[in-house]
């Protein structure tokens, strides 16, 4: 299955994508939360679905879109997961996996537009494949972390540098802003993948391709990560674990290159979509 | 007022503590979440108590209670704000606040059994003031930071000092452990609490006492905190901040004293109340 949000942000209704065609599921009566994915949602979802394929109604493609996913407990994020964006940032291949988190506060959908923050200098793409969490783990062993997964999806890891690196301490600090974690389009489920270490991811802005790697790059790969981190925290139902981003970001550039109100970023994973963002300069409400 | 949760582990029931007596207000109708801090829940609780202060039941002090506040969007942690703390731990004055965040998995109650997790060598203590945020903030002036916070209570920020210092990046690895955040006894609204700047807060280990700080050393002052934070996402209401530690954690003596099973932890803050916690090593359920 392909999962959607749409509508309202904040107020989003559930739906499926089918055939490229939208639907709606919201008389099925659960948002895509953590209650839904601890009780079985997604097979509830399925057989709901078989048996009222012919009654969904068809929504137009032209609806807004929020996080295919609602607002998870915990955004964690991997750092330098691929050798190559390691090196643009003149940072060491890690030995184990840096975590850190984004404020959830942060999500929002994926044709959303995307605010650079007050006395931001430095903001920053980052493509990334998110893996969401299907059931509590803690202390899952690598060969059953799969199990633990529910889906998949398209995820850009905004990033102002300046907040990250040179304001004290703590990633957090430049991952967190409003709008840097655009979600979507879909979730795909598991088995709508076949290789999860074979996927193309790209990004580019104002047309130009900035990022364009591949997932076979992973230092360290999705069985692994869902693993470790189930070592130091317990994931819940519905938590995104975002994988880390290939070479191409701002900050490995020479001069840097950041983005400025007027920009626009489109990025997509082979089989979980493409998303679409225009940089708009923050304006108080 | 000094709000209470109740009960079963996940399944708490909301109170209040009046004249040092505990009282039932379930019938209420509202958790101690985002949606109660959002909606006004402070004085729609006090109006309820007000009129119907002789019909609350009231419950026996050998209760279980869990965090006071139900399990929020985030926890925010503030690190080395206090001087003699960044002492001990051999890291400079921070010259702009060090941001970093806890699972919100880690949060239990004031007297649950701390576990040591799997894999721990060095799991540590670090008594603190959290703030308990009580409307949506987003770019909060200094002057006004305290129209945003509810209340305050006493948390224990459990810290894994290998995980979080010695395992390859960013300090939420080793902060975010099951029951890492006993918070409570009670969240203390704002109006019960004189000046936040002259608070002691001391911790001991097996009735030794290892901390004995006072809130007026800290570097950064909560209404600076809540608005430097707010500059880097936007807090929701519910949403704990954790102002930091004095001296006198286990990483800081010499040699290093880390906490092992049997221990007991004893913790308290003038004006927040005590708390107790065994610790136990990890067992698999």
């Amino acid at each position: 299955m392909k999962l959607i949000r749409f509508g309202e942000a904040n107020n989003e209704k559930t739906g499926v994508i089918i055939d490229d065609a939208y639907y709606d599921t919201s008389i099925f009566g659960q948002d895509y939360n953590e209650h839904f994915f601890e009780t079985d949602g997604l097979n509830q979802l399925q057989k709901f679905i078989d048996s009222n394929k012919d009654q969904l109604p068809e929504i137009s493609k032209d609806v807004r879109l929020g996080s295919p996913v609602a607002r998870p407990s915990k955004i964690i994020c991997i750092g330098l997961n691929y050798a190559d964006h390691a090196k643009e940032t003149k940072a060491s291949i890690p030995s184990e996996p840096i975590i850190f988190f984004k404020s959830t506060t942060a999500l929002c959908g994926p044709y959303d537009d995307v605010i650079i923050p007050k006395n931001s200098a430095k903001t920053d793409w980052e493509v990334e494949l998110a893996v969401v969490i299907g059931k509590k783990a803690s202390y899952v062993d690598e060969t059953d972390a799969l199990d633990y997964v529910a889906g998949y999806c398209l995820h850009n890891d905004l990033s102002e540098r300046s907040f990250q690196l040179e304001r004290n301490g703590q990633w957090v600090k430049g991952k967190s802003c409003d709008t840097f974690a655009p979600l979507g389009p879909f979730m795909a489920t598991k088995d709508e993948i076949n290789d999860t270490d074979n996927l193309r991811l790209w990004l580019t802005v104002n047309g130009k391709k900035m990022q364009d790697g591949n997932t076979a790059d992973f230092i360290f790969k999705i069985p692994f990560l869902v693993s470790y981190v189930s070592q130091f925290m317990t994931l819940l139902p519905g938590d995104v674990i975002s994988t880390g981003t290939p070479a191409g970001v701002g900050l490995g550039m020479n001069p840097q290159v950041y983005l400025k109100a007027g920009d626009v970023m489109e990025l997509g994973i082979d089989g979980l979509g493409t998303s679409k963002q225009n940089v708009k300069a923050y304006a108080k409400d």
